[in-house]
């Protein structure tokens, strides 16, 4: 007998649903910082932050991430980037990750985040 | 014990295959629109086509999506595959989401979708 | 009762693991060349070798790929990875796939593979 995983959807809005768990994996969508002024460090840590809330309400946290691809504005923002993902992934549980530079919906975002998540 | 999920591929090709099942998960290749002249709204609403009939043929729906990611050739285009989209999403189903400018294979092709979805 | 799959890193660095498995899937960091100034054939046979040696590493093999997202610094070079990319893929056992262009870390970076494999 094969057990169907259930699907769970968390802020589920119309066109998107920022989380949606199925069984044990949870996919978030794409994550922008709120103050879409920012310099890349203060977006990259409002990012960060954004995915720490929607990991605690599908009922994990970032050190069961799978998978992360980072979309930046501008490539040379990276090193600004990491420096702020670096003090924030846990050393002994990071996640697989892809960066690529992106041109992204508003022109103010510098940084996008996709996560994939393991549930406990 | 571990039970191992199976792996089964839909139009299946030597480069690559339109689905790839593996257990109770979905995987499908990047959609792009069949008539490549066509308009943004055009060539969006014939990408969720493909991915519709894709679904079925893996035994699913567009109501079991996970995540998609939407890569547009321009991303001013944003409001124009949103309306479509909006119409085509379920409301109550809606999958985590991510959408980036990206250059795509054929500089013709307005918009690709790659999307992850559940079996049920 | 629900069993909580395990979670296993390899090359596991403090940024980034280069593959994180969880239960039966494994997601993989992009890959890119070790020889920067190679030529778009070359990068991408590099890669694959890479994304051969982790899958090996993770106890699978590219029979089992489920996914791979494709990054090219320039689209203009679609055929002459594919032609690599072809030659090595299991012609009946191909993955779901999606390539775009996209600027990447290191300028010189020709080609990124973004990849998820099922284990046996």
């Amino acid at each position: 007998m094969v057990t169907t995983p259930m699907i769970t959807r968390i802020q589920a809005g119309k066109r998107m649903s920022q989380v949606v768990v199925h069984g044990n994996t949870a996919y978030l969508a794409g994550q922008v910082a709120v103050d879409i002024g920012a310099d890349i460090s203060v977006q990259t840590a409002q990012v960060l932050e954004k995915i720490d809330r929607l990991l605690a309400a599908a009922g994990t946290d970032k050190s069961r991430l799978l998978s992360v691809t980072v979309f930046l504005t501008d490539i040379r923002s990276f090193a600004e980037m990491n420096a702020v993902w670096d003090s924030w992934v846990p050393a002994d549980a990071s996640p697989a990750r892809a960066t690529i530079q992106a041109r992204l919906a508003n022109p103010a975002y510098r940084v996008e985040m996709q996560a994939i998540a393991a549930l406990p």
